[in-house]
């Protein structure tokens, strides 16, 4: 009992120990996150088509509860880009962004994948996130980032745009071109600008006037506060506001309200393919991050309580005007590297983020939309990367088809078909692959007792003997073809009296494959040849035992595939 | 090129060698199997909710095609019941049966089917049929027996009765019940025990009083014959048509007219996925009993070439007045019992046929509809076999689930969503074991060099080495489960030092593993702790080297797990 509830509630195992030096050292990791995630909630509820405050609710009481319930260390959780962007693609299809219903809409999908997450923890289903292929969530981050960047450069330029994928992103940027906003577009491409220095020249210039690597590293994110501050108060002192520069304007300075979802089962039922997805992708980049920084110092994340915790996190976000939240890759590095020590640094935070909905949210006022859209495309433009399709092509055809379609399909049709198409694909490939194994013929190597492909090695053959070695477990779809490649065989060959089946490399058998046995062995027996098995593995063999194939068997089992073939007439040459 | 025509076109191979022996052996079982036809051709008409002409079309030039196509010498091809039962469910979705729309959708079932079967010939994807499992088809034939025997039952008591599935069917036929036709019923269920009698009790008796087996066999095949001459003499003599009997009526006297199917693309998408549903289901079906023929001769049929000759039978079909065909079971064996030796007589039993059509079709006016349902609940009930319940369930559960599943949803929502339900099931069962594989921790057995599960046998370990031998290939869909169980392992002993896995039964490893195998090393990196890897295979080891994994990996490759475990620090004891 007691032990159930330290499973489930992990924050019990991990509170008792809490000192003051993990207290101090969380404090400071919580600050630095504080800082840095403030334009990110902004401008992640921004991408998700939400109210400015909605990022920094949906960053509040979710961490609180993964402090609660989840298990790694140092994962930090709130709105993330490509979850954000899942979100508007999802409700873009069903209720109009700006309306009461969006934001509603919101929350529900926020709950449904919050249901969805916890209910595969407590089934312990996480191993279903497995399907999910590395290639195919690399072509789908890649894509989606390209598409995020895209979708946000109508805030950049101050016009009109939409669309789902690129090319009618594309379509639609360039036809509403021509009414360019000047100032808009003036700090919008500024804003990318001195982001992309602050990212990748800043550092360097730093060192080579002298500062420590320390304080550059902290100058180099706090880079996007500093363009926040900035093209705010350009925006208040030239009263830009005024020529056609949207701004976030009013923000309700209040903690995180209490909201309700809609229980429409209309609404839920078109939620619930987005919010499937949502939680399998969301899960995926929280539980890579949290492994990789548990790693680091022997500690050890439990995917299926993970799952819990985000499920609670994201129940959490649609109870206090949120939106699916997961934990994001670059804010749980910082955390990591600030030294957080235990959840609670996450705790801190959003006490920090609290204090900032409360008491700053005046401040940022005039805080041009162009300036987290400028956060967000540098963010982003740092997950497109096409050397996956490089590197797959290099490895394996299948899995470059794989990406490809990934990507294609995402950035052409939509982000639910692209990662729909990625996962289908990969399974019908995998299943294609097993469904064809490597089937060898075997022969003895002349001196030993070992048995090697005839095609690869000088080996010793005997022509009434025909031994082949199935590399794969044999299952429903495989089987009917070992069954073709034994035919075939016999068909074109009189001299044949014995097949031996090498099972060496067999782990399971199932009854399909089981009933194909007994028809090869009838068939064999039909033709006057003897079928044999060798080098069975036990818990094989008990399958086997379990109906009358054994019994029924032409020829024998072999403990060995040396001693079958001697018995079957081979007479090793010496 | 010649070459190329041989393979598509097999009458070119065996029509050289044709003389008169084969000839006279082909033509005893080319009548044989028409008078068994005649019968069986009219009933599954019935089934498929058509008028009985279309089943001996059905039977014509459909079975010439298959003769120039196909590659079994004995495979008898036409109407059969369970296609002609998901051609009803089809089309019942659809239009309504007695309608000129109806028999036009049939035409583009089979059409469509026909050019599925050959697409997927000349594509050669005859393996995506083996995704049927044996259990799956085991489950649906016999849950498909019975709704076929239940939809009959209404013509054998002369009331109506409509439904799709066993429970519809059932309620339809107590609700009618009290409009039961007297005589209709008297001649159905006199013609149901007659023909049980001739199947179960018939043999025994002949031989009982001295005839011989031959003479008892053919006379128990004559059973439907003799039901349908006595029924319709009966009818006649009685004037029973005019007291409600439901009389077969005016048949056309005619060859197979010339149809043009339907290529509304409404009706056709409409039809797209019964119709691929019925390809495999009637594929499978057909190639099971080609390959059990052909084996007894030690002859081979091709599966890719066996879909071209179906593909081009239900194209005859569509283009001659028929419906969906395929290769039947009870008919192949008495075929091939009669001792057909080539195509030839599937030839001459379409003549047999033609002359039928054009010369009989006025004898079976008076022909009750009763008669005809009864030969099909005779024949179907005979498929019905719940012992693959039993014996899936001693097993393995997920065979038994699968088998369950496919019976249940058979019965209760109809053919196209049980066979569905049945294999995206099995899929599921099959991706889930694969996705957690068997795992086993190592040691060395003392005095030799073999390595075997610290859990069955007494091994001897070494603290600072972990060793497992994972029994799968590595794949997107279990590669973090191996993570997942190193990572487990490590988290919970700080001893060890060394890593070895044992890759003796890994046959693949795809991209996504490759990836995780990465995350693994640079992991144990982390809490330097060495990765190893012991007995790879050749095609693995080639994979391998494509990447930076072998050079950026931390510990060694071995050729043996021995050699392994020695350089790790493992001292065997003497």
């Amino acid at each position: 009992m007691a032990n159930t509830l330290l499973r489930y509630v992990p924050i019990l195992t991990w509170a008792r120990d809490y000192d003051r030096a993990a207290f101090g050292n969380d404090m400071i990791a919580a600050l630095i996150v504080t800082i840095m995630l403030i334009p990110q909630s902004l401008a992640y509820a921004l991408l998700a088509g939400l109210p400015p405050e909605a990022g920094l609710y949906a960053s509040i009481v979710p961490i609180m509860l993964y402090t609660v319930f989840g298990t790694s260390r140092a994962l930090a959780v709130g709105p993330v880009a490509v979850v954000s962007l899942m979100t508007a693609a999802a409700l873009g299809n069903i209720v109009e962004q700006g309306t009461a219903g969006y934001a509603v809409a919101a929350l529900s999908l926020a709950g449904l994948s919050g249901a969805m997450l916890l209910g595969l923890g407590l089934l312990r289903l996480g191993f279903l996130a497995n399907f999910l292929s590395h290639p195919v969530i690399s072509g789908f981050i890649t894509a989606s980032g390209l598409i995020i960047a895209a979708s946000q450069l109508k805030h950049v330029f101050g016009i009109e745009a939409e669309g789902h994928n690129l090319l009618e992103l594309t379509l639609s940027l360039v036809a509403h071109l021509p009414e360019l906003n000047l100032p808009t577009a003036i700090i919008g491409i500024s804003a990318t600008a001195f982001l992309f220095w602050v990212r990748k020249g800043l550092k360097p210039t730093l060192r080579a006037i002298g500062v420590g690597a320390k304080a550059a590293d902290v100058a180099t994110k706090a880079g996007p506060v500093a363009a926040v501050v900035a093209t705010t108060v350009v925006v208040w002192y030239w009263g830009l506001a005024g020529h056609g520069v949207q701004i976030v304007g009013t923000v309700p300075q209040s903690l995180p309200p209490f909201t309700l979802p809609s229980f429409s089962p209309v609404l839920l039922q078109q939620l619930l393919l987005p919010a499937f997805l949502i939680s399998v992708i969301g899960f995926v980049e929280s539980i890579s991050v949290a492994q990789t920084l548990a790693a680091k110092k022997r500690q050890r994340v439990d995917p299926n309580q993970e799952l819990i915790g985000l499920g609670a996190a994201n129940l959490g976000a649609a109870f206090t005007g949120g939106f699916p939240v997961t934990g994001g890759f670059s804010r749980s590095v910082v955390n990591f590297d600030a030294g957080a020590q235990t959840p609670a640094a996450g705790a801190f935070t959003a006490i920090g983020l609290a204090i900032a909905a409360v008491g700053l949210t005046p401040l940022i006022y005039f805080l041009p939309k162009a300036t987290l859209a400028a956060t967000i495309i540098v963010a982003v433009l740092s997950l497109v990367d096409f050397s996956i399709l490089r590197r797959s092509w290099a490895y394996a055809r299948a899995d470059f088809m794989a990406v490809l379609v990934t990507i294609l399909v995402t950035l052409s049709v939509g982000v639910e078909a692209g990662v729909s198409a990625g996962v289908i694909l990969s399974i019908l490939v995998h299943l294609y692959v097993s469904s064809r194994p490597h089937i060898a013929e075997v022969g003895l190597v002349p001196g030993t007792e070992h048995f090697r492909n005839i095609h690869r090695h000088k080996v010793q053959t005997d022509p009434r003997i025909l031994t082949l070695r199935l590399d794969e477990s044999l299952y429903f779809a495989n089987a009917r073809f070992l069954e073709d490649v034994i035919l075939a065989r016999l068909a074109h060959d009189e001299l044949i009296e014995h097949v031996i089946l090498q099972c060496s490399a067999i782990n399971e058998i199932d009854l399909s494959a089981l009933e194909t046995l007994e028809a090869i062995n009838n068939r064999l027996r039909e033709m006057d040849v003897k079928l044999h098995l060798s080098e069975v593995k036990g818990p094989v063999m008990d399958r086997l035992q379990h109906g009358h194939f054994l019994d029924d068997l032409s020829g024998e089992v072999f403990l060995t595939q040396y001693e079958a073939a001697c018995r079957a007439g081979l007479k090793p040459q010496v």
